[in-house]
């Protein structure tokens, strides 16, 4: 990897403090960074390297795993901290000089990786700044690249502008819009799944699928980022970008090699398939009394909705997925419902195959087998693959495997600007006028269009 | 169920105490024997009833899982004996009146499973005599059943002739050919396993499938049974009845309804169906010096056939069966190994499903998943489902189940005439006359034909 400046825009947040220090320190215990690489983080408080530091290290002990003083010691000394309120453009200027007087001292050569983990209105001014005042240099040898964490707009015409913008400064290939639920390891699972396993492949498919239900739920409310989630809501800030990932990947096209730009082909050519049948959204009874939210509120804090694809392989299989916060569980799981028996020999219940992304990363496959006995009565049994049982130590957190990708220039998981657009264009067309009330810890309203949820395991 | 008398020839020996009786026993307590019912053992031994009651007792304590006094106090009392030396013309007029003495004991109408658990030589004498002293005498109203312990002969024409005897006394749909291998647990678990579960049914086939391999091992040499064995071989023993039995399970056709003729109709066209390509033999070193074999023997220990079944589901997938005594370890199993993956995205190994039949019965399944970590490495893991873990009391040994259907009249289990003469046809192809010297305790003879044997679980 070339030598190059990590450059954290928001960081003194939660986001760097829980996620994005632990996991590059962790990368660099592994030798999994650059040899030659600096940490700069910039935000609006008023604080010294040193302190910024001391705060980082507390966070580490907290949230990293394993905490080793010994290679924090040396991990610190790359790091440094630069403020900038992100919108007064006077600090620009002095950052630039910043950045160059570290390039000097480590060695960086001008190479970057900015990472934009601000709140996300500040993203549109930070791109236009850096630009207007010339923060990226370009020569022949350096290299560029910014992470950007989502939401990367609030519908197709804001992500649009906010994309003119970000390509006036980066090339496409220069741009990784996060999605940390594609660094889940049961996510990027998927793909080994579906294209390394013969026995997989040929049941892929409407002939063999009845439906297929994406849940991702959490149990707790906004807790505190009511003023950033009210007007945006759960189809935005879960359907958009998480579930409709999860739902390119589970059915997309094989891709022809395994391969960033081929795998995204192939995702854009099944965004641009999926139709919207109905939806249902509601809002948690106690949610408009969350700080932060206005009163008569209409924002949905749960989303569902029934889609289904228009391809020869997903004709006839409608997709579910929903999302929601004070729901019974924390949970984020893919039901795979199969279809019922060709030979109808037998009175039996259809298969499930649920891929669990959390709690438990695994896979269960229920099936049917003789239930022992003198009797020929079948019952369900399952087979159960618990991915965090078979390796438990080694599991990386997704923002260690998005932050070692931004680094080594692998955009496999990330998303290209016409995923972002075709998911868009999709749920731009939900009214959101009209959530249903549900109650806390329930499983949000019930259900629609005749259908049944699984309740996740 | 009609009320009947369960006649067993050969009630002094291994089978009879060590199966038939404790078998029998746990049907009773479960309520699955007839309510109206007795039991005459036939030997030649001179005993009286109260001895042979006494001498099964102990067996019952030493091979029963669950032995309980007062049970075997009623039971019992249903328990007569009666000696006969098979051979002497004799005692067969005095065998008739004492089961007609049974029937106004108990009231079991002239109604008889006959069990023949005698040494095979004594069969056709048995039938030839039974039928001359008018021992099956049949009425409008009664119910005969024959129960013959395998080898049905010891080549095509010996079980021809055979069958023709039997037939001369009994209609195919009284005889109940018994293969111990069908009443296991697993073995018909691979009715569920292909005809209740979508997610098997579409890769059941040679378009899915590279090879399908079938271990019967055993761990034992002949145990003092060289008289019977020697001349025999693994090739009758156990290729011609289990192992091609549980592969016409595994490779036949659905049946139109899970119905015993139905089911034999597809297991014989199967059968009908298999090709042997080529075969090998082998005699464990220290055989040939076993009591009751002769000096210089030829027959073998070890008998393993590559097979190929010329129907359109199967054609192009190699079938390789084996079996032997001594070997390494007592384990049978299924191994499907799949094809290579269609989409060539990875380099990994084909799947594999296990289905083992003993010991630990279940199903094992290997497929491709990602490896935790920032590379996208690909590692073989595996999903496990134990029949005995799931239901560990009440799987029934195999002759319970046989006992049962053989009482309420159900053939699913056992061989009818056509599949047993199918078998017959393909081993008698075999030439006998070369087996190759393997040493005790290991996988037998070298492979063959460039295939690679797993390695039992």
């Amino acid at each position: 990897m070339p030598p190059s400046v990590f450059v954290i825009f928001g960081a003194t947040g939660d986001l760097t403090h829980r996620k994005l220090i632990p996991a590059a320190l962790s990368l660099f215990e592994k030798g999994r960074l650059p040899e030659i690489f600096a940490i700069v983080g910039v935000a609006r408080k008023d604080m010294t390297t040193e302190e910024f530091r001391s705060s980082l290290e507390a966070s580490a002990k907290q949230f990293k795993k394993h905490f080793s003083a010994a290679s924090w010691k040396r991990f610190s000394q790359l790091i440094h901290y630069f403020k900038n309120d992100f919108d007064t453009e006077g600090s620009y200027p002095e950052m630039k000089l910043f950045m160059e007087k570290i390039d000097q001292e480590y060695g960086t050569a001008g190479n970057r990786v900015l990472y934009l983990a601000t709140m996300p209105r500040h993203f549109e001014n930070i791109i236009n700044l850096m630009k207007r005042y010339d923060c990226i240099k370009r020569t022949k040898d350096r290299t560029y690249r910014i992470v950007i964490e989502k939401p990367f707009g609030t519908d197709l015409k804001s992500a649009t502008d906010l994309n003119e913008k970000l390509s006036a400064l980066f090339h496409e290939k220069e741009i990784f819009r996060i999605d940390h639920y594609l660094g889940k390891e049961t996510v990027q699972n998927l793909f080994a799944l579906r294209f390394a396993n013969r026995i997989f492949e040929p049941v892929w498919n409407s002939k063999h699928i009845d439906n297929v239900q994406i849940t991702v739920a959490e149990s707790l409310g906004v807790e505190g980022r009511g003023g950033y989630y009210d007007g945006y809501g759960a189809t935005k800030d879960m359907i958009q970008n998480h579930l409709l990932q999860i739902l390119s990947i589970f059915a997309m096209e094989p891709p022809k090699e395994f391969e960033s730009e081929a795998i995204k082909d192939k995702k854009v050519a099944l965004l641009t398939k999926i139709k919207l049948d109905s939806y249902q959204l509601g809002q948690y009874n106690g949610y408009a009394q969350e700080p932060g939210v206005a009163p008569g509120t209409k924002t949905e804090t749960y989303s569902a909705v029934k889609l289904h694809i228009d391809t020869p392989r997903w004709k006839g299989t409608p997709f579910y997925l929903r999302t929601g916060k004070k729901l019974a569980r924390k949970a984020s799981e893919i039901v795979v419902r199969f279809k019922d028996c060709e030979y109808n020999l037998f009175d039996v219940k259809s298969n499930v195959l649920v891929i669990r992304l959390q709690p438990d990363e695994g896979i269960y496959l229920r099936f049917n087998a003789k239930e022992p006995g003198t009797d020929f009565k079948i019952t369900e049994v399952s087979m159960d693959f618990c991915h965090e049982c078979l390796f438990p130590i080694n599991t990386p957190e997704a923002y260690e495997k998005l932050i070692f990708d931004a680094f080594s220039n692998d955009r496999s998981l990330f998303s290209r600007w016409d995923e972002v657009a075709s998911a868009w264009k999709l749920v731009d067309r939900i009214d959101k006028s009209k959530p249903v009330i549900y109650e806390q810890g329930s499983w949000g309203p019930p259900s629609f269009d005749d259908m049944t949820w699984r309740e996740p395991l």
